[in-house]
Formats: structure tokens, C-alpha cells, sequence
């Protein structure tokens, strides 16, 4: 650690001698492995940028230069590199170090956003900012990997930054053939190619000018110079001032090993250890984990109904170990298909699926739906297509933070017309709800859960046209009518237990399929004195603004008080201690619900209790 | 036109001898002029595309092989081989001829949505289900544009199709060298080297087998036949057999030109008359429009606004005419960028452009915006950057249909952390607003109007806390406050004149500001029995159910009722008949005001009434 606790900038970093790279490395190396074997966090594709981003702070002159890392999980050496070192024990944790850049920890942190493919529209439009103030001496860095260049931002993003030929721009493609998965399609077999085209690693300095074969970055019209030895911190510098000195926008195609140096994650052949809870750092093993998940769930439910359905086939969007799909595509090898980290085309082509008779599966995080709104509403809605999409992770997610808490899905997936929202509570109602979106052939389906330990399944009182009464209070009048959200349940059911003991009355409701609104639940609205809808999902525009809609819509003038997620970006964390600060743990719930219910005695001023003009 | 009448079905159109095709074309031609001439609608895409149609309808057996049209409004010519002749008196009106492929109208139609570059991702899924299905035999034919090769969705499409080399399918790569405006970037450099590096036209026949030099396509993986003659019939039957002989996927690069045979497109360098009102068929002149549009308002202040802001920049996707950003890129070439169909590279370099000190105006269509929602969130929101989104086409659009109104747009932006919305009502407030935006810093903004003749200025009574109030009945007690969004400022007036006159008072406000709720409005709706919102955007989690959820919020029992679009998708047709349908016609608003005011009068069963317990 002799070297790497002296960097506490970059200029430390360049005044280093080049001998000294491969022995920081291993420091580097070392240290990752043991500070996210404490805290859990991104492994794999830090252990393969350790040389890379070396290479990238010595060349360039970080924040003068702009260095954008594409997803932002490879981002924890930059973090080292410019002054992190000592944050790294709260990773990940409330109040600690992100684990993504953050404008707020260093001037180094440009893109806090972690889903993938934005690089090179950040660059394109910060090239576009230094030509029109005059800065031209400044560079301009994407670093992106090459699963990341399967979507489609990306390729609008490769067309624009050689619209002008003088504005340059460096493309950093951190090729290690895959996402989570190897990497798909026409460009995976590409990028292949290119790697294996020549028996030794180019040598820009010795070999500049060397024409290369025409690739698909040439035919765009990039300079392109690789492939580079991505964990040869000289080479790497080598090419990234070649590139500088082209003074036009140039690939630099860098060849490097996810999990590289770390055993366990090199042998590691579903992803090496990209993303790791706590692990034993000499094993890479894992403690043995309590509970089934959520995933494992669907996973497992995904499997047996397709062994009853014929017409279910299966998409992921390069994520088939997270999403579950992993088992299905194991089971049913031609009824899987991943379309690399593309979710336009994962929704665009199951309603493809479904045109020609299947019923398509796409298993997908919440948050990385919102790239696929529109397609969504246009390709699938539009055309009333059988397409059912499980969304993971909804909810808040926890240590991944703002761009991983799926908190606006049902938000706007409520405006789609002809599309239904199931938020299961328990497993018994994700196997349920599964089964039932399958059979729906009219239109496009939606179950979310999060990422979590899957509780135990709650048992209805009774199910009242398709809701699930879960309390009922026995002697005391219907005062509250809770609508409970999905896995919300168990904390609204805690509150109705507090509340009881206050005398309250309380009915608890899950209506399952949350959206759209089950007209039934108005009817129930208005035999209480006061609803209050609870999720875990954006307030604006979620469930519980639709209720308070249909409720007035029906005349029902009892009134609807909405807890949720607030309209703002949420920090990383621990799940439940961010769920308690959102006012949605159990007690809080039986609080909030106690203090409007002492509201309703107060006479307010309301066109109802004067008589009108 | 005696062979066109010929045709009911494409079995007719293969019936025919070869030597017949270009006197059919050039009927066809004719056909189209004095059509499109009587009802307006896309003229120009449609003179391009004649011999393609006719050539892949005399290869392929559709609706057995599937024929795909990707943005759809080049579909007339395959609409009058497929029995529709007779509808095109009614194209584009209501009850007529969608201006798309329209499933309800033929068996040959597939896909309605008009967004660009989704065609790929359909045929991806239709091939799959073919080869899951067993049936190898049919064909799978996507015509898409150069256009549209620049959206990102396009790209995760053709990565994909070359998934399964053993998988057919066929792109007909229809490249006239723009969508609007000519098509940018490194792909259109290239596709534009492909057109010109041969002096002849590839005749597939003699020269099958022919090795081509690499390209952009035969990187990724694709067989490759071009460029081909897209006027001449037999050259293109020819490159559609021997594609379909060559079972894998295949890129057929066919040349054409945009407005193909009428002088009056050829001759409009804009764009070769791409959409058009009404005109004389003769000389291609439109009537004089009276009043001024929208855009045009827009237009106008922009470039007033980039003479006072240096920092003002703008972004187009494609589309520099209809968004009236041509203005501004003639004034100052240097700070305008078409990004290409490319609403996701709009957005995301934006940010990079707010990053680098500059204020960017995306100037979009509304429907479109839907394409860059996560980038909206995640790339400009997250990082509380300074971007103005101006939405033009906002709300009921009219003939274009389903895929184009911009009826989601203030539903799902309103759940976005730290954006601001406003609805201009008139021209002023429209540049009043406009020049608001670009001096916000602290996080994105977005304007929304529709597509409209800008009406007259409508003055405020008074300005409260940044509200206008435009009507404070005299002489009568406040009543009902109806919340007036943008335009429909005129028809809550109208509304406002005929309750008076009825004797109930009313309060119209427009909070200019749309979203988030202003916090001065919740006050002002305690001081009315009654709130009826109006919008033209979908009533689901819209402006009203904001306001309806910020008085529930602020304990204000004000019954709270929201006017808006349903939860449908909605036809084409004429902008105020539709307005008119959904009961937001100045009379209609009038008239559900007056039945939710009545109600107030009966007695309801809530919980406010009744003491509690």
C-alpha cells in the first residue's frame, strides 16, 4: 500500500515512474479485494481496469480533461486515484462512498447515472461545448465497454461524434467480450474478430500509420488503434497519446480480462464476480444466504409455466443470471433469447413475438424500463400485444442508489393504455399472478417485485372481485381503509395491529393487480371513513393518485391520503432503513394514518359541508 | 388508372407482366399527387417508394410472408395494392384511412405504431417465432429508411438479427439520403460512399456471388446486395429473390429518391414535400395559411433568445423544419446540432452540453420524447443540469393518429425530481416562458404546445404568486375554480361565460407553471367548493391529478375533479373534433362542471360527515 497511499491526486500518479505501474496495480488490486469483500459492491470489472484507468489519469489531466466511465461501476480506481482511498470502508453504505461517480465526492465525477450506453452523448455534447467555447486543447474521454455498445444510445452516439471530422473525441472501448454475459449479436462476433485478427498486440508508437482493415469503426469514420494489451499500463499510455495526437475522433480499442489477478473471479464463468455481497476474500465465497429471493421465486415459477405453456419464450436484456432467466434458458434453450443491453429492442421484438403467436417474457430492473417506455406504449400497448414484463428490483433497491431504485415504474406505466400492474406481496401471489398474465391474451402485462428476501405468503381473509381482503378489524366500526401495495403488506399489516390497539378500525387491501384501478375498490373506498394507499413507488402519478382519481371519479368523497416515495432523487443505502425514511415502515404507517384519521374530527372548510351559493 | 383498378389484392399485382410495371407505376403516381393534393398527408415518401412497393409485392406472398414498413407513412402505395383504393377520399380524417398501417384495415398491415427505426425489432421477433414455429418457409421483409438506420433502436436491431446467422431475414435498406433533412453523421458518410463507389447499378443476377468490399453491414454480419435502382421494378424483384435465396440475414441497399416524379417535390430542397396540407396538384402550392403557428411563435423567440443568451444552444432529431429550429440554425449555424432520429442522443447531450456551460434547447416532438425518458431522468435530471426540452405537437395532434398526439408527455414528467413544466395558453406566455427557461440553472425545463394556429393573447386579471388569474366572476360568490392548462385556456373562458350566466361563479387560473403544483394554488382551491382541472393530456397521473393530490396533501377537502384524455389510445382525425370528443370543448366543460357542482348539493356518504367512532 506504499504506492497507492500516496495518491492522494492524480499529479501524484504522474510523477510516479512507469516501473512503478505493475506494483501499484497489485497494491490496487489487493485493496479492492478486501474492501468489497467487507462491504460487497462491483468487483470484476474494477479487477480489469486496474491498468486502464492508470493509464488514463497519467496521460490525461482529469477534471481539466473530461474522463466519462460509461455505467460507473468500473469507477472505484478512479476513486482511488483521486483521493477515495479512506472512503472505501463505507461503500455503498448510507452517507458513505457511492458506488457510482458522485458530483458531490470529487471534480473528477462527472455521470452519476449508472445505466449503460450514455458515454458517448456525454462526450459528444461536452466535445460539442469545448468547440464552441474555444477549448480545444481540452480532451475528451468515453471509457465504455463493449456490451455497452450493444444498445442503442450507443450507436447514436458513435453516428454523432463523427459528424465532425475536427472535433476530437476518444472512444475508450474497454473490450472483455462481455456485459454480465458474453457480449451478443453481430458486433460480439465483430469485436471477436478484431481481437484475434493479429498474433501480437499493436504497438501505436512502432506501428503508427498502420493502416488498419477496414472495421466498423473506420467505416463510420473513427481512427481507430488497437487492439491494445488492456493490462500493460505503458501500452495503454502509448495509445491513448497516439489517439490524443490524431486530433480527430478515434477508437482506442483496449482488450482486457474482467476479474483479472483475483482467482475466484477469473474462474468465475457466469459473470467473474461483477457484482459481490460480502465475501471471504481468500475463498471469494459467499456466506450462505438465508431465505429465498424474490428472483429465485420467479426463476423457479418462470420454469414450471413453461413447461405448461408452449407459447412462453423468454428475454433478457444481457442480464440473464440477475433477472432468473439463467434457469429458463438452461431448461428451454430455443425459448430464451438475450438481446444484449438493449431494452428498446427486448420490448420491441416480444411484440414481434407475440405478432407471430408467442407469448414473450421480459424479465428486466425496473429502472432500466424507463429506456423502453415508449416501446412500451407504441410497439406492445398499441397493438393490445400478449407481452408480460417482470420488472426486478422495483422499489427502492438500496445500495445501487439513485439510478437503481425502481420508483417510478408504476407511475408510468399507469398512463399506457390496455396494460395491467400486478405487485405481488408474497410468492404465493408472484406464482399466482405469473400464471394469470400469461393466460391474458389482450394486451400487455406487469409484475414487479424487489430486490429482496422473499417473506413468508400472507393468507387472505377473503378475496372480494380480485382483492385481497388481509384485515378485516373484528368489533370495532370501518373506520380506515388501507390499500396495500405489494410487498408493502406486511409493514401495513403491522400498522393495522398498532392501530387497533388504538381503537381504530382498520381494513387492509391488496388489490394485486394494482393498475389499473379495480373498480370494486371505490365501492370499498366509500364504506370507510378515510383511505390511505401505500407503495413503494413514486407518490406522483402511482397507485395511489389512481385511487384518489377513480374515488373522485365515482363521487366518492371519502377522502384518499397517499404514502409513497417523494419526487425526488433518493441516495444508496440499506433498503428498509431507506424505506423508513420515506415514512413507509409499520409504524410510521400507523402514525401517518393515525394523524389524518385525527384530521377528519377537525371541520375543515369544504364545498360538501356548506350547502353551494 | 386501369391497371391500378385492376389491383384488389397483390395476387392481381403478380398477374401482371413485367412490362406493365412502369405504366402502373406512373398511374399509381398520379393517383397519389391528386390524393394527397384533396386530404393532405406524406406525399413525398410515398413517390419514393413506388417500384419497391410494387417489387415486394411481386416477390413475397403477404400477409403468409410479413411485410414491415417502419414509420409507416410510406405505406400508401402498398395500401392501394392491398384493396384500399377507394378509402383515400377519407385519408387521414376521421373515420377514414389511417395515414399508417392500420390493422383494423387490412390483413397486410402490421405494425401502426409511426415512431422510427421499431421495424428491425419487429421482424427480429416475427423470425423467431417463425423458426420457433416451424416455419422456415415464410419470409421476413423490414423496409426501413437511412433515416431511420440513425435511432439507437435500429441499431440493437440489426446487432440482433445477425444473431442466428441461420435465421432469414431481409432489411430493405430504402435509402434516399434523408429523413427530413439529410441524414448526418458517420452513417450517412458511408451509406453515401456505398451509393457512389460504383458507376453502375449491381445486377444481382450476372453478378451473384460478387464479393463486395466490407461495410458497415457486412461487419456486423449481414450478406449484402446493393446498391440497387429503386425506380426500376426488375432490378429490385431481382436483389428480393436473390436475398431470399440467400437464407440469412441480408442487407438490400436500394437508391431512391424522395418525391420520385413530381416536379414540385423534387424541386423542395427542404424535404421533397415529406408531409403536406392540402395543395394544388398542379403547381404543388398551398393555400395561404392564415394566422400564425405555434412553431412559428417558437421560431421566432428562440432566435431572439440566442441573440441575448450566448449560452443557448439547440438540438434537433431530425427534424430542423417542423420543430422551426431552421430558423435558429440559419441565424447561428455554429450553435444548432441534428442529432438524426436520435431522441435519446438528444437528451443525452444535452447534458453533456449543460455539463460543459451551455444552456441546449431539444426542441421535439412530444409523442418522440417518450424515446429519451431515461434520459430525461437519469442523464439530464439526476444531475440537475439546465436543459429546455420545448415540446411541440403537444396534446390531440390530429390526422397523424394514435402513435402522434402527445398525450403522455405532463404524465410521466411530472414524476421527474427537479423538472419544471410549463403550458404556454397563448403566443405571449409562450415566450415569457421560454425566456424563464433558459434562465433556470438549476435543472431541466420543458415547454409544451400543440400543432395549432397560435391564437390571440389572452391577458391576465391579475398575476397571484406566478398564476394568472384570467376570470374572477363578479358579483356572484366563488364557487368553482376551474385550473386551465395551456391552450385550453379558451375553452375554460367559454365555459366561464356560460356558468356566469347560469349564476355560478367562477375563478379560472392558469398556473402558466404547470408542474410541480404551485403551492399558492392549494390555498386558492380552499376558497371554492369545487375544482375541476382541464388538460389535453392523459388524465392519468396528469396536471389534475397533481393538483388533486397536492389539496389532499394540504388537508383541503375542496372536491378536486379532473377533465382530460382517457386512458385510451385515440384515432386520428381533426384536432377540435377529437378535443370535442373527449369533453373538452368549451360547452362540454361548461356542461361537467355544472353536473359535478349539482352533486354538491346531495348529500354523500364520507367520512367527513359523519363523526368519528
Amino acid at each position: 500500500m506504499a504506492l497507492l497511499e500516496g495518491i492522494r491526486d492524480p499529479a501524484d500518479l504522474r510523477e510516479l515512474p512507469a516501473e512503478e505501474m505493475p506494483a501499484l496495480a497489485e497494491e490496487i488490486r489487493g485493496f479492492l479485494v478486501r474492501a468489497v469483500a467487507r462491504t460487497g459492491g462491483h468487483l470484476g470489472p474494477n479487477l480489469g481496469v486496474v491498468e486502464l484507468t492508470l493509464a488514463l489519469h497519467r496521460v490525461f489531466s482529469s477534471p481539466r480533461d473530461k474522463i466519462i466511465f460509461d455505467t460507473g461501476h468500473q469507477s472505484y480506481v478512479h476513486k482511488l486515484l483521486t483521493g477515495r482511498l479512506d472512503g472505501f470502508d463505507g461503500l455503498r453504505q448510507r452517507g458513505g462512498l457511492s458506488g457510482y461517480p458522485s458530483q458531490g465526492e470529487s471534480v473528477h465525477d462527472l455521470v452519476e447515472n449508472s445505466h449503460a450506453s450514455t458515454a458517448l452523448a456525454y462526450a459528444d455534447g461536452l466535445a460539442k461545448a469545448n468547440q464552441r467555447r474555444g477549448r480545444t486543447d481540452r480532451s475528451v474521454v468515453a471509457v465504455i465497454g463493449d456490451g455497452a455498445l450493444t444498445g442503442g444510445m450507443a450507436w447514436e452516439g458513435l453516428n454523432n461524434l463523427v459528424g465532425a471530422p475536427d472535433r476530437p473525441v476518444i472512444v475508450v472501448l474497454n473490450d472483455n467480450g462481455r456485459s454480465y454475459a458474453p457480449t451478443i449479436g453481430g458486433l460480439g462476433r465483430h469485436l471477436h474478430d478484431l481481437r484475434t485478427s493479429s498474433d501480437t498486440w499493436l504497438d501505436v508508437y512502432t506501428r503508427d500509420g498502420h493502416v488498419v482493415e477496414d472495421n466498423l469503426f473506420t467505416n463510420m469514420g473513427f481512427g481507430y488503434i488497437g487492439p491494445v494489451d488492456g493490462h500493460d499500463v505503458s501500452a495503454c499510455e502509448r495509445a491513448f497519446d497516439a489517439a490524443r495526437a490524431m486530433r480527430r475522433p478515434v477508437v482506442v480499442h483496449v482488450v482486457s480480462s474482467k476479474g483479472r489477478g483475483y482467482a475466484p473471479a477469473e474462474n468465475d464463468q457466469a459473470d467473474h464476480m461483477h457484482g459481490i455481497g460480502k465475501i471471504d476474500p481468500e475463498t471469494g465465497e459467499a456466506p450462505k444466504s438465508s431465505g429465498t429471493s424474490w428472483t429465485k421465486v420467479f426463476a423457479d415459477e418462470l420454469c414450471a409455466v413453461g413447461e405448461d405453456h408452449d407459447e412462453v419464450v423468454a428475454i433478457t436484456a444481457a442480464m440473464p443470471g440477475p433477472t432468473g432467466l439463467a434457469a429458463f434458458a438452461e431448461r428451454f434453450p430455443d425459448r430464451a433469447y438475450d438481446v444484449g443491453i438493449a431494452e428498446q429492442h427486448a420490448a420491441g421484438s416480444a411484440a414481434g413475438l407475440a405478432l407471430g403467436g408467442l407469448h414473450p417474457v421480459v424479465a428486466v430492473y425496473s429502472t432500466f424500463l424507463n429506456r423502453a417506455f415508449d416501446q412500451v406504449v407504441m410497439d406492445v400497448a398499441l397493438h393490445r400485444l400478449p407481452v408480460t414484463f417482470v420488472l426486478d428490483r422495483a422499489g427502492i433497491t438500496g445500495p445501487d442508489g439513485a439510478s437503481h431504485h425502481g420508483m417510478w415504474d408504476m407511475s408510468i406505466l399507469g398512463v399506457v393504455p390496455g396494460l395491467r400492474v400486478a405487485a405481488p406481496r408474497d410468492p404465493a401471489r408472484l406464482r399466482e399472478t405469473l400464471r394469470e398474465a400469461v393466460e391474458v391474451t389482450d394486451g400487455p402485462t406487469v409484475l414487479r417485485f424487489p430486490k429482496a428476501t422473499a417473506g413468508p405468503d400472507i393468507d387472505a381473509v377473503v378475496r372480494v372481485d380480485g382483492m385481497d381482503v388481509l384485515r378485516r378489524s373484528r368489533g370495532l366500526s370501518l373506520d380506515v381503509l388501507i390499500v396495500s401495495t405489494g410487498v408493502l403488506a406486511e409493514a401495513c399489516l403491522q400498522a393495522a395491529d398498532i392501530l387497533e390497539d388504538q381503537g381504530i378500525g382498520i381494513t387492509v387491501v391488496d388489490p394485486r393487480w394494482v393498475i389499473p384501478v379495480n373498480p370494486a375498490l371505490t365501492g370499498l373506498a366509500a364504506r370507510h371513513q378515510l383511505v390511505v394507499t401505500v407503495e413503494d413507488c413514486s407518490r406522483t402519478g402511482g397507485v395511489g393518485a389512481c385511487v384518489g382519481q377513480a374515488c373522485a371519479d365515482a363521487g366518492v368523497r371519502t377522502p384518499v391520503r397517499n404514502l409513497g416515495l417523494p419526487r425526488a432523487f433518493i441516495e444508496h443505502g440499506d433498503r428498509n432503513g431507506l424505506l423508513a425514511d420515506m415514512g413507509l415502515s409499520g409504524e410510521q404507517i400507523a402514525r401517518t394514518v393515525r394523524d389524518h384519521h385525527a384530521d377528519l374530527c377537525v371541520p375543515a372548510r369544504t364545498g360538501a359541508e356548506t350547502s353551494p351559493r
